[in-house]
């Protein structure tokens, strides 16, 4: 049926995020001018050109093609066959505009597409169902994440996913089924394969979880043993980090519950249970953000304790060193004094004989009390 | 149809906000004596004298006026077109209460509109809807926002909409959109307009969280490399403005939300799904808000470790330099001492030879033990 | 119809409301014993003699009258003018009781007027709505607030209010406006009286919130400037005060959100839209309430920042005068120690020429070092 | 109709509560094995052996006996007047069980009231409702408060009432109303009674707060004037006790509001009334405990801001003394220095006349210089 | 009927749980690869293989046999005597899955029981009930407890468990129910030994948490009495563990009350109001471990007060020893200093009769002086 197959998803080109990307996460939105008229879609001049991938499969046969405009892919939408269409890349205003004419997408829809970041939600429309979510990827150099905005827009018999960008998405090993022909997939319908999309979307989040994990276990034995500036850093940037992943996942707790109890004819039942599986990962994931931030609370505190602790350590330190020796210095300045000795009683000691002896064993008995009195009050030995 | 078609929006009169202004947002506010009768109207000395515009228009044609009395958009009201009322000021009494008399208000509603600032809400009345929204904009010196209570009255065929202020609004690219005929807002209902005010006042808070994204991203390097008095000083602003930008935006989310529930005969079902996007962007930009006001907190907790982390560090510096000289000092004072060393016993290293150079050696050896015993303790070299 | 018009509300007997008074809002309450019939009225003995006042009023005409029996105002009930018996005063037993007779009070609803303080609430009788609500009003030296429980009975064409004291309330402009005819009140019902009896205790919350606001203000610049312990006093007093408001305001809401709500034939629906309005002032005061504990809970967090910040720079004076003086002071030392300088080798420096010399430049390079270093570190000024 | 009328409630015997007794209040509970069949009895070991009193009372006439038996009460639930049967102790499983089958108690029900503690909770069976409630009493030394379960059974003309211990119980005006025929009571049926004893545990929770109250207020004198670590502890301890109590009441509240909306045969429709009244007062403690443990939370805070405080000024006066005398100190050591006055130029001040003047006026204006400079910067006096 | 009765349960093999293995707890998940199909099983390959127990039991007998392939059990399903396939281990994919085969599972519960850990959860099914529970066991060193899933799935005449590990369960009690014949369990459904199980696992929790109320108390004395770094240690300990095991059961509670809410053919009306009592142990458990959460976190309060206070007291230590003795050095520093006595004028106080009492009498009175300020002050004694 298909006559140009390519390999499925082309190897992605190597693009450079740079070290203090993440920090931009927060702020960066694509928001039109306040008063544009709805439907003003804004394009950042650094996103990459659109990669349109189509595959289209039926239990017999599957195909995957790349597309060079949105066009090509009328006649498949149009066949009995399940097509996605998956494109990645929001650079140019064109492509984005014709995708909307060839699958009839509102106005509204097309910009929350193109101006990202926009919440996870779900929302129905006549012939179609809009699911906006969140999609996470690991960095490779394992600091921190990726988060991309995925659209996925179900109809009969096709989906159109679009991705940000074309690297780092989760959905190689659906094309591997598809096309292996591996599990159920091939023979079911397009809402089945929006399950298995979801699905993948929301188990992404594990990896980059278990990073987290990875690194707050790490985090927790250097802010006993060995506090320093650099952990302040790290644990501000955790903290950071998961506030962003938070702000990621729960709405899509929300959206994903929305299309279990959404009486859609696009969706079957079968699919919804499911997709309540989706959902207990989901719940699962939030559990487990949650918790972390509540783990990197507690390093704070710590850290600040240890802090304190240090101090405390330092300041006992000084003051045993100090009351032990300035004692001492006072004594031998008196005997450093320059009293006529000739006029009797003046400083009788200095010609005492034995008289230095006796000096040192007053030295020795003040610094020996006074080092008792530290021992007793647990002063001489920090606590480890 | 009209004969005076002045420029939209004449150029806002410099009027001058003083720099400690925003403190007042917080405590001012126009409410009557308790035990006022209702609809007791307060008029701020300080109020500017209300402009009124007006801009009718339909799908063929569009004017706009300024007009000298409320009385005078009597003739546009009863036309087909719609009609929009841009009422800027709330300095006369007078004026004030002769539109209420011209768009036959409530005189709970006139309070309302008047006795700013009102929370955000949506009431309906027979043949009216009252919208009472916050609209920010952006200060020019980038240090916070200008909050300006914006009261929208939607009618049959006309909209009533009352700022505060002359200045500062952020209609101006839908009074162009009606004058050039963008879109489709020319051919659309006096609904459809105020989706467009709704939205546009929605949308200006992007920018102004935007602002407050950059200064959080500076406060955060600030924090850590340099923390000072002012920094906490920037840190307790920003969380001040914060909460100002959260009051605001809160409550408007739940009168957007009344609108979309609400069966009004004078809210298209159509106008509501654009609604819906106006929504889900208030929904945006409270995540927004809350994710900053979370930042900022974290902002104070690293600032308080930095500070304990600097004290930390300074008293290690001076723990280190006086733990080591106050022995010295010591040592060098008792043989400093004035034992009369003809007495055999006293003091026999005064005259021993090199005596002097085996003090030297005593020092040294004491300070370098204790250095060694300070850098294994970490104390001598500060992490960086 | 009435013979005896007195001037409307008597002088205020002046009470002296010692300086600790406001303490014990927290913890003083009457109740009865645990285990008393229900009805036990609790008089606390330093409560005023109630003083009984009666406004009556039609369209045509309004009366005053100071009463001294609860009994004198049956002929005004029975009456189809509106009776307005304000009761001032919670010492007398007896007065008490007779007037749960004459106005037919369940046993429950007495021990709720007398035995103060109460939540605030709203229930319904047969033909009574018992309305208990807090009325707060400033303090003259603009030090907190007197709190005051009032009770409203609503009947069919009358109303009972029960106030604690009879200074301080917030009715005058109410009796004024009836006493004058200003507004409609005089050709409304007593639902209408109730209105304005509700909306003048609400209303007379923003006063008191405005002297909160400006101790605010005072307090963040006494807070970063110059941090006492009166500040902290300060900042805690607030914190408590706003707590106590807090607890007057938050039931208040229910309680006036119920009255709208219900269906009760004593209040016309035309009266439930200006309850409304009741409402949301409400609202607005809880978010001003609200707004102000976040505020004092971050002066409380600025001032303990403040104070770490005061430390931090008293210990870096400190450790920049004692490691400059320190290492000199040996050094001194050393040349003053007593080792025989005729044994060659021994102490040369002191028999050198310009050795003197020498050793102020030894004394000035190492201390210039010092300071060098320090202002590399920033420690030398203080960032301001 | 009775024939042993004794004294009503014995006079507690003195039981000995130890002073630590109530750290186990978080601690100590009485769980049967994980696995145990339902309706297995844990006797505590310490718990005292069960007094069982009856009160049987209808309009005409009130008697009281004390029985050894449970059995021996099935007479007085078979007639028509009202029975209280009060078992206050929990030592016997054999009584317990007898007790169980005289009244005929699922099994669940009686592990419910002998296996302490419990949550406060209402149950609905056929013919019985299970209440169950906690009881709190004052101790004598002010010294916290003792907590105790109470079990109320109400069948069609009886009161079953368990409570753990015979001492400390909040019922003892009731026995006497019904004694003594004060007020309503006699002539009331058994739900009328369960009011009563809700009544009078829910407002046994006032006395305990207004110990709670003053105790408060004390700490707050003491945390501001003299912070000690006794005042730590007192707070920590307040603290605790107050969770204590919170635990208590919070689910008591669900309990009575359960009891208000169901639609119960054993439950008069006028008594529900008497019921929100006790829901009311429930409400208020819980509105007290929440603001003590708020103020719990302050004086933590206070006494934090106190000790910076402190140490501020311990510094602020070690910085002042040592930074005046140690460049004295070293200015001292320069001219005690043994450099060879023969060798011109070596130290000439020493041999100048008037030079020890000289030295005197040097250390006057280094200290005086060095004391204007603390006293401009503030840190001279300790601000009061 | 049964011919090959073992012992109930096997002695567990002492299987070593490392020092650090609970740390993992929070990072470790059996979660596949995003985008593999469902129902992937993920068997970790530490897992201990599966042993198999069935227990078949009616009114009259019972008996136990291990079995070594799932498929054994069958004709014990097809009996009408009640069935318990109890599973002990997750470590074989090919037992796993021919288990799901005998019970017809559907993939995504296979999944849910193998992948662990999932929340505890129920979902309905045509002919089953998966419920999903987290049971706790105490570790035998005191030291934290073990978290273990447990999968029941409940069918019309049998139950199937599966637990994580053959070790630490908590059924044996019900085993030895079954066995001996004790209360009712022999004589009823499946429903009501799944009640007895989720009875068992709930219960489990109450010894657990009764190690951390005495951990909680030793910690609090050592907190207040000797804090050092081992304290802030086991309470962070505490924190995590606390945590945990809030995660564990809180949506349990949930999942009971599904069971008891729930219209099931498979679950008797009679169970549910065991059910009930399960649900309310539930929140009792939550209640104790929200208080221990935050008794835990008063902690970390308290020691972060201890250390300010313990350094305050050191700095008041410091600041009395060095400020007592600086001026003494001072003063003898100056009669050590060689001015030419020779010279009159200077130092005439070196040739004074008794100027060396003079010098002791000017030192007792200086030091004096300051002792008796630092006296006043309160600085001399630390508050114990």
């Amino acid at each position: 049926m298909l006559h140009n197959p390519t390999r499925f998803k082309p190897s992605p080109i190597e693009k450079d995020f740079e070290e203090n990307d993440e920090e931009l996460e927060f702020y960066d939105f694509n928001e039109p001018e306040p008063g544009s008229p709805p439907g003003t879609l804004i394009i950042d001049e650094d996103a990459s050109i659109p990669n349109i991938f189509l595959i289209d499969y039926n239990a017999d046969e599957a195909i995957g093609v790349q597309l060079s405009t949105p066009e090509d892919c009328i006649p498949y939408l149009d066949s009995q066959s399940v097509s996605w269409l998956d494109v990645q890349g929001l650079g140019s205003e064109d492509v984005l505009k014709r995708l909307g004419k060839v699958f009839n997408l509102h106005e509204l829809v097309l910009e929350d597409i193109v101006n990202i970041p926009q919440r996870p939600k779900v929302e129905s429309f006549a012939d179609q169902e809009l699911i906006i979510l969140h999609m996470v990827t690991s960095r490779d150099d394992g600091r921190g994440f990726y988060d991309e905005q995925v659209s996925l827009i179900l109809g009969k018999n096709y989906i159109l996913t679009v991705q940000e960008e074309p690297e780092n998405d989760v959905f190689e090993p659906i094309r591997q089924r598809i096309h292996r022909n591996r599990g159920v997939i091939r023979s079911q319908k397009a809402d089945y394969l929006t399950y298995a999309l979801i699905d993948a979307i929301v188990d992404g989040f594990f990896p980059v979880l278990e990073d987290y994990g990875e690194r707050l276990e790490d985090l927790q034995d250097e802010v006993v043993e060995n506090p320093t500036r650099q952990t302040l850093d790290k644990i501000h940037k955790i903290k950071r980090e998961l506030l962003l992943l938070r702000r990621a996942i729960w709405p899509q707790r929300d959206a994903i519950n929305a299309l279990i109890r959404e009486e859609s004819p696009l969706i079957d039942r079968q699919v919804q249970i499911f997709l309540r599986d989706c959902y207990d990962h989901t719940v699962q994931v939030i559990d487990m953000v949650e918790t972390y931030r509540e783990l990197a609370a507690n390093l704070m505190d710590i850290y600040l304790s240890s802090l304190s602790n240090s101090t405390n350590e330092i300041m006992r330190f000084l003051t045993v060193i100090s009351t032990v020796f300035i004692p001492l210095t006072f004594i031998s300045g008196v005997y450093g004094m320059n009293f006529d000795t000739d006029i009797p009683g003046n400083m009788p000691e200095l010609k005492m004989p034995l008289g230095y002896y006796f000096f040192w064993c007053v030295i020795l008995a003040v610094s020996g009390g006074l080092l008792f009195y530290f021992w007793k009050k647990g002063w001489l030995f920090s606590p480890k």
